[in-house]
């Protein structure tokens, strides 16, 4: 058994290290390390100062993994994003400094009670550079746009933003390398959805696949799970939330038992693809608690007493370790 | 010589049938024709009044290909909507009534000069409920939202968003069947990335497809060409401009001459990656003419030349056909 376990390990190992040393580099690397650098630096300090003390990484939207090296077509994760951007509203609520590493283009923190495409439809102009919001959004927006300010300018909220599988899981591998500074004061909440398949890099056609003779088979390899070496090497104290979604509620719960014990995860939200607004189960190696939106509040989120929940448990691992300096 | 192409034939529209018939059904189409029927009624008076009298369907962005009925993941096509947006605006200027046939969170028209996540990024507040536009933004901003609103508020300009292949072409007949009342008025503009392969709805996952078991091997079937069947049925006398990108500028232009034969296109815009926002090529049955950017100015595009190249050529379609009512 051991023996299976250790060539198990090794083989992922192998190949986490060969989908690293194949993908793409990422282009603004030095930029987002200086970004994360700062961030952590300024938010590690003990407490009080309108600094946070916690540092929790939200991740957001799906991943897209290419097909061709030039790429026209890739395969998307679905995800509106939309349970990233409200717990971050809620995580900042709770205290907490928020970096956000969303998928381009999906859901913002503070912007769920505004229409789609805000910009055009909000705003009409009075004079040249005043414009006037309509009277219905006018609380939304104004709010929107000044929390949202006010998060990022005090130093509360890093927004990193990512496309593909591989800027994903390289931009992961920076932000845990230097949050693992924060110990167990940081927290990853990993609502992202990740491809499980990709092609490799080396192996994808250089230019866009022709079409016009027959169908097209393609084979995709996994994608090395991420979360076990994130536990082991490059956050090992961090406090980690893990997300599973199934659309068949059957093997839901069962999914998430699994996960926890691979991964060794703190906490797996379990969610089914249907009613995953109104409810999620929280699942621990020795519980299993149903969250529900408060049904009596229209606007009201499931992410409220979620991440209220979250937070305490933090709380609660927090104490249960040895004290630190 | 004939059989074969009669057996071709014959297998298209075998195929075109099926594929309807088991796409999943459009949600909207009710409210999607009626405003459609209005939009094309109004823009139909041969003359004056503010109306237009030439209508052109502008397909832009990239359609998605669901992997799974309840869909999770699901295979995309890369367009950012730039040209269709940008094409938008110069049909507009020239006297078009335009169908924008988009897919939702590409670019839309009037918002080329504005930076990403505008709304969160334009304003400040200086009351509650008056926003400032930020000096550097504020041209591009007041011109975008008043020239938008008088755009749609007009009647010149109808908006419809599509998500997957299976909307897109549904949507796409919709149109190209209320707008065959317009006969050669009509003009489509087909700048939309569409899938190539698709998975036939009845052979689709119902489920998330289950990692975890060795690499995923997936058969995805042709999608049949849908522009062929549009010039000899949907509408017939409308003038047609599709495109054709490649990475591979060796291919581009060949490809580009194979498509005006086979689907009888009036225009193929031939673009290649790399270069499209700098340089295209429009390709008739009797000319190659490559179009620039104005690159003595840093805020011009392709599109303006593009487009005033092509209304030049309908009208001359339009006057070379024999004189209806």
């Amino acid at each position: 058994m051991a023996s299976v376990d250790c060539q198990e390990s090794a083989a992922t190992e192998a190949e986490i290290r060969s989908f690293f040393e194949s993908a793409p580099p990422l282009k603004n690397s030095a930029e987002v390390g200086r970004n994360l650098d700062e961030f952590i630096a300024r938010n590690s300090s003990p407490c009080g100062d309108g600094r946070a003390n916690r540092v929790v990484c939200v991740t957001s939207g799906g991943t897209t993994v290419p097909l061709e090296q030039r790429c026209v077509r890739y395969i998307d994760n679905f995800s509106s994003g939309h349970r990233g951007a409200s717990s971050t509203e809620y995580f900042l609520k709770s205290g907490y400094a928020v970096i956000f590493l969303y998928r381009r283009g999906t859901c913002q923190p503070f912007c769920q009670s505004i229409p789609d495409d805000p910009f055009l439809e909000c705003f009409e102009f009075v004079d040249k550079s005043q414009a006037k919001v309509q009277e219905q959004h006018a609380i939304a927006v104004m709010r929107a746009i000044n929390d949202h300010r006010a998060a990022v300018e005090n130093g509360l909220l890093l927004k990193l933003p990512f496309t593909t599988i591989f800027e994903y899981l390289q931009m992961l591998q920076m932000i845990a390398l230097s949050m693992n500074k924060l110990g167990p004061y940081g927290m990853f909440y990993l609502a992202a959805a990740v491809s499980d398949f990709f092609v490799p890099w080396q192996s994808m056609a250089e230019h866009k696949i022709q079409s016009g003779s027959g169908p097209l088979d393609m084979r995709l390899v996994q994608v090395p799970k991420m979360l076990a070496v994130l536990r082991k090497e490059w956050a090992p104290l961090a406090y980690c939330i893990s997300f599973k979604l199934e659309t068949d509620k059957k093997i839901l719960l069962e999914k998430a038992d699994m996960a926890l014990a691979k991964y060794k995860m703190h906490v797996v939200v379990a969610n089914e693809l249907l009613t995953r607004k109104e409810e999620v189960v929280v699942v621990t190696h020795n519980e299993k608690i149903s969250v529900f939106r408060d049904k009596s509040r229209n606007d009201s989120d499931v992410e409220d007493p979620l991440i209220q929940l979250l937070a305490g448990k933090h709380g609660t691992y927090l104490a249960s370790l040895p004290k630190m300096k």
